[in-house]
């Protein structure tokens, strides 16, 4: 059945892969009006590029993001927007090895495995390609977000590897974060990552990484229990980004050896005294920051040999070579941005939707959020 | 917006509040031709129940589940299948207390902001109460999923607090699990559990818990790229579960410290060597067991006074006092188990509806029904 | 799969069966604060009510609409509202009959087929009494629809058989059409009909009947192109009602006929000239009324004998005997008007969704219509 | 909010305007191995087209349908297919005049009123010119059809204004259908209809239609009672054509005027006596031919002067200049057949989906694809 719709007001569906004619997403339910350019997407796209430096994979992808509709004299329309980036770089190459043989960590033996048939000239639909188009998407969202709501979505690492950062969210400097190469808040840091990298290049390998994500700005009242709750909603997008196998909101798994009387946020009259929960409660944003983290696997195309079988179900190994992430989770950063973005977005049209003041005529909540 | 309803195909919507009439479930799209009856929940509903022993909530819950529509002469007719069971221990009493009150980590102050009117009587639709009736429909899920693939969906509690199982998955003794009041998986820490709740709740206080998931008998094949991924959909049914706060699959938040040559598991002819992954790729499920583990947060509702405000934003000091679980995760292992399967329910339907074989000339659809 | 869903904000799932426990329907997504009691269903429960006449059918139906969740203290709070009507007249009788063979007409020979499992004590699922509380939930979303929009729906019966009205719809009087057995708008003509419904009923036979619709204060803007276009959407629901065949929008099926130049609607700056369209155009209403026309297959239970066929394949004959209307088209015109009103609510919803000022910061449409 | 997308497993979105980049459209949930090439898509591409004769609109439309995913070496692979038709023959033209008027009966004033910005340069995402790419994703869908249960979905235009088929559908002979450029079923009659025609070029003006479909191989069990009827989608998808202002099933509007004895389709051992009906009953197909009707309103561009409004609500006059159909219903034919074989398409994968047969020990899925 079909899985490529994300949201339910504010729509997304994209479509191709990573050695097709391109990548694209169609937004259906975009508010009429929003002043969008092509121009506006290439700050994230840049972001997220690979080749951003030699630590992020070294393809060079000349992603240019077109309006195929949607637009008309520089506005949304409410009618689709249509969001497209043509594949330029898929050279023709023998495909001999991974044609036959399923790459470990890789999508190749489930895709086979359900569609019978499966495209072997990369990960096809399942390459993280395709979050090329979020990305866009997501550029939109956030324009939005801000204009309606001065609400702002942003990432950093927190982790790579054994390397782990001592700030805490109040304190991250965000300049810093975009200042290098790694989205990681810790200046001093910066060096012994690029050894660990340069060390992982040497010898081939790929390494995880978390990455937390920060909504500021967000009203009270997001989510709509019981299975959409923000956090549900939250939690799916962000498990639908490839190679994240895990997420937490506020304490998150720590939650697990607190107390009762350590963990539950209290109030005062100036509103929340802690942020435990990350900004949620019975499954509604409560007005304080969205926090929550992620787990990127580390990239599974590596140069470390390794054992598998080929499609006849004969025994082999391989080795994938070509242009790869040390470090996938970088380039995540901007992609989970645009996937918290989109999910917010969602709801914050599923929340003006529903709530009218049906007596008095007032809204309940302003068209307008303050 | 609606967001009480679960699945695309094995659709579930629930209804219901902790002090009305009762809890209900619809389930749309049920499979004609299953046989169910009313003793078939029992089992299931028993295992959630509070009560169970003197750690968990002490409240008497006679929950009965009543079919009230779907079911003919003991099978599923194919119709909307509706469970119900009936609020018969709501006592009047005062809830002046928490009438004005918003208790701290609970949902009376998001609700209240959100809808603008508020069931102060207890958790209305936030209350846990309203899983009782996903426990249920879990019921019927598994049946089908145990009856069709031998598919299982088990759940066991890994750590309590400070308390944490050494036992590995594979060697878990299910026995064991289900012959203690913990749902633990180690007769010899049985003891130290006890001794702990003691002490909690002579502090009146609660503690968070960790809780681990594995459906074993899972085909290849189940799960749809790239929004509606097995861990998106999985992800979202976790944290649609009250007190949850994070989920991870196979070495979940691990990987972030894993290397790819240690993360990514290798194959030879008879299947994958090692399950890191937690039973999936690329968003599909990979035909090896499916494993995933949840965090608990500590139960809000406890005996340990808490600053918190008024509906006048009038700044108090609040004891939730009355019957609670020193412990909401132990319950929540059914109900985990229940949104599991009724996620895997949802995909193997879905995989079934999307995969026909077109050149073959079976037909999509038997001429009729046997 | 799943299809006893209408909606896609203010979405409704009804469930129940004509000889099961009872009617019930979740409404989810409904915006909270309304002011609803059970009491507010009876008016229009009475006007479908079986029994009203000896016209219709005689069957006593002791309709009474039980809120089981989703209110307190009056008002809709938010969260999914249930409403529910048990079936207390199902006698315990012999089936005998139908249990083996096929009632033409009827759907028993494609639930058979389809289910492989028949709830042969009646109609089951396809039983016009699930209707019972489509008009149950239509009452909610008319007290919202006028005092939100002034926005009216009302239907009349303008065809039965051979007796048509000549009056047009801007010329009904709408305390006549409710001072009737028959939802007819022209008293002159209720003998005749009256006549006509004691020759069927000696006959044992049944006929035909067509309904008009009318929306009057519709707000210019509700209905989303292409594939939710406003037709679309009315014309599904009107189709779902039990026994309607045709449905037509303004001049509907007379337009075959039309030149341009006749039936395209002009327009003045006092609004539009005409309204050949029925109130909409590009699947978007324009503030005329919406006027719509649906056309009612004669009842298929009569007394009448007729050959069928029984579960084996064998050729038999049956006669429908029991409690039945002549014209089944008369109850359906509370039926018609509650489905207009939900198409039109979940609309006004979406629309309201969909379209927030993004610049200003003022909607393009103020929440409140005029 | 959003309303492009049709259908819920086989789902399409479409995207474009009249004027823009071109027109496309998203299938998400097609089955993988369908074997599909671009030349395809020509047949039917080349049916629609306008310019096929000169009673039809003289544009020549150069539409040529891409794959831009979702295709591997030829076959479908289950990931999302789009279809692409670029715009060729959007002229830099003045629009001066209907940038400010509003043409009657065309989308032009509610589109404006709804979303505030309106695409001037012609109907935008309201024109018919959307529909060709309706007319591709309905190619693909009647392939499967047709290879999977030599299912066949055809059209023919049965009533041309004051010119009427006297054929019976049984008696159409489908080649004489496709022959003349009226996709009328009777040689006779088509100098008459090339008169009328002429007459009607001449006075600038247009003229309705009426189009029978009929869908034969159909199986029995189809549908989805109760809002998902196959009445209920088939009826939606046609009253999403542009200019479609009815719809009616079997004897439809003329089943006001019969009587129970003689509506009702009798059964013999051998399967139905009549088809009264229309191929369906209680919202699920019967196994007979599905047989609809629709009706078309008469093109509202028109090169008779009329009156109208312009954005500043001035009174004015327009003429609709360029080249338009005289009679929208012909090129609606290969449209409603792509509407109809989408709606079964959808409904024969969630006939699939629900019904396994619980008991036997066939697998709901096989262990793996072929």
């Amino acid at each position: 059945m079909s899985g490529n719709t994300l949201g339910t007001i504010f729509k997304v569906t994209t479509f191709g892969e990573s050695h097709g004619e391109g990548i694209g997403a169609i937004i259906d339910g975009c508010p009429p009006g929003v002043v969008i350019m092509e121009s506006d997407f290439n700050h994230d796209i840049d972001r997220r590029k690979t080749g951003k430096t030699k630590f992020t994979s070294q393809r060079k992808e000349a992603d240019k993001v077109e309006i195929l509709s949607g637009v008309f004299e520089g506005k949304t329309t409410g009618t689709p927007l249509t969001l497209y980036v043509k594949n330029t770089n898929q050279k023709s190459k023998d495909y001999g090895e991974i044609r036959e043989k399923f790459r470990p960590g890789h999508a190749d033996y489930t895709y086979f495995k359900k569609y019978g048939v499966r495209d072997y000239r990369g990960g096809g639909r399942s390459s993280a390609r395709e979050t090329v188009i979020r990305v866009a998407v997501g550029v939109l969202a956030k324009k939005i977000l801000v204009n309606k709501f001065g609400l702002c979505v942003r990432g950093y690492v927190h982790q790579i590897g054994p390397i782990t950062t001592e700030k805490k969210n109040e304190d991250v400097d965000w300049e810093v974060v975009e200042s290098n190469a790694f989205f990681f808040p810790e200046k001093e840091k910066i060096e012994s990552i690029e050894q660990y990298f340069h060390k992982l290049n040497k010898d081939g390998d790929s390494i995880g990484s978390g990455i937390t994500l920060v909504a500021s700005g967000v009203p009270v009242g997001l989510g709509d229990p019981v299975f959409d709750r923000i956090e549900s909603r939250l939690g799916a997008a962000m498990l639908s980004i490839p190679a994240c196998k895990g997420v937490e909101f506020g304490e998150g798994f720590e939650a697990i050896e607190r107390k009762g009387s350590e963990h539950r946020d209290e109030m005062t009259s100036n509103g929340f005294e802690t942020n435990h929960a990350g900004g949620m409660l019975g499954g509604i944003t409560s007005g304080q920051d969205v926090v929550l983290r992620i787990a990127m696997k580390p990239t599974s195309s590596i140069l470390v040999k390794g054992q598998t079988i080929d499609t006849h179900n004969n025994e082999t190994e391989i080795v994938t070579k070509g242009r790869h992430d040390p470090c996938v989770g970088i380039r995540a950063t901007p992609i989970a941005e645009a996937m918290m973005a989109l999910v917010i977005m969602d709801h914050a049209l599923r929340h003006r939707a529903q709530n009218i003041d049906v007596d008095s005529g007032t809204p309940i909540i302003p068209a307008e959020q303050p």
